[in-house]
């Protein structure tokens, strides 16, 4: 497939390669941060085109990669143009791209750094489409770059989107705070890692609801005690620490 | 080394299997449950023996590895053993051993399953003694398990413990919160799966500062918004988006 690229960031970036890997071409690669654009257009072989009006009416698809706010506007350029369009938002409706000829949605779920590779064909791409023969076409090549496609609605896409909230960026701080806990005593951050990495392993083959273990769910009040008498000078965590405690005692009621 | 255990439940069946794989040989595996114990001795070729009195002497180690509020019950039926004793809890004070002879710490960090087979070499073992020739061995016989041996004092220790509620725990408990998100709307919790894998992997390389991502540590206004509306029949999840968002936003002032 003939493909051009709008943006040139974290999610433009994985998505190219991933292209380029599974036999796609990418011609162009179109940014407004010229640096990053040619960045780009060089580990793809794509030409770099500074506006949207140069993008060539040759591709089969044009995948729109830039920040929610801007999806919009790139659209309206877009116009009259016969390529499939698509954005790769989690929290944008699908309909931004209504008034185009051929139109859908690729979202990948993962949380993308640009030096950090990755086996994209593991990352799931959760697609919509404004008709039913362009659905059959991202299908076909959603497939060709991940063996998890799945076919999301937009509602369910924002709920995608908001759970990766959840189970990323929110796991991310309670690590963050961790670590904080840990230079306050001088202690190594390596001494949290393998248990990170086993709890997130654990969930791989079970359910959490199955995988949860502490003090918590075992009702043990001398140790959540214990605990919340260790953070009494830290507010911000004692609260924390109250709030998913009684999470969880709740969820295994 | 010869070693004798206190206990049949996942830890206790972790460090047995550790000290058999590392050449020691567990002489006696003691537990009120004689189902458990069995299933354990069998396992490493250890006698059952039904109470602590009938414990042989000629053991150098003996591991307690009960639950926290029965360790100093234990303990006391102990005095006048010449062995090494120590126990294996996080959240409980070296002292509560003091009237031993010889006595210490073994705290292994980890989330340990029965089922779950793991790499008892990448678990960090934290240790701790009453005097610095049992620290020695307690050290050489940790070295023999684990690539991973720290000198942990009872007050760093118990912060670890804290920390591993936020790192494990309550991590665990974001992970069924997004699962719950995603059963209301029909979508498969395989669809996280990657997600939670590389937010856990990443953090093996760098620090979780670093590595935060998503619309609190962007200040996307937009974005929290639409997913506090989301969430708006939902107040428990909703407080929980709200305080971690938050959360998020101090850490990166």
């Amino acid at each position: 497939m003939k493909v051009a690229l709008i943006g040139s960031g974290n999610v433009a970036t994985h998505i190219a390669k991933a292209f380029k890997e599974s036999g796609h071409q990418i011609l162009q690669v179109c940014s407004p941060n010229i640096d990053h654009a040619r960045e780009l257009a060089e580990q793809v072989n794509a030409d770099i085109i500074p506006h949207v009006s140069a993008l060539t009416s040759l591709v089969d698809l044009i995948v729109i990669a830039v920040k929610d706010d801007a999806i919009t506007e790139v659209a309206t350029q877009l116009k009259d143009r016969d390529s499939i369009v698509v954005h790769t938002s989690g929290a944008t409706d699908m309909e931004v791209l209504s008034h185009l000829k051929r139109y859908g949605v690729l979202y990948p779920l993962q949380t993308f750094t640009k030096t950090n590779d990755l086996d994209f064909s593991q990352v799931p791409l959760c697609i919509e489409a404004g008709d039913p023969e362009s659905y059959q076409i991202l299908k076909d090549v959603s497939t060709s770059l991940s063996t998890m496609v799945y076919a999301v609605n937009t509602m369910q896409r924002k709920i995608l989107h908001l759970s990766a909230a959840f189970a990323c960026n929110f796991v991310n701080q309670l690590y963050t705070l961790s670590n904080n806990l840990l230079l306050q005593n001088n202690l190594d951050f390596n001494l949290l890692r393998p248990l990170i990495k086993e709890t997130a392993e654990k969930v791989q083959r079970v359910l959490p609801l199955e995988a949860q273990t502490g003090p918590a769910i075992r009702s043990d009040e001398g140790t959540l005690e214990a605990h919340l008498q260790l953070l009494q000078h830290m507010p911000e965590l004692q609260h924390i620490y109250q709030t998913l405690s009684d999470s969880i005692k709740k969820s295994h009621q």
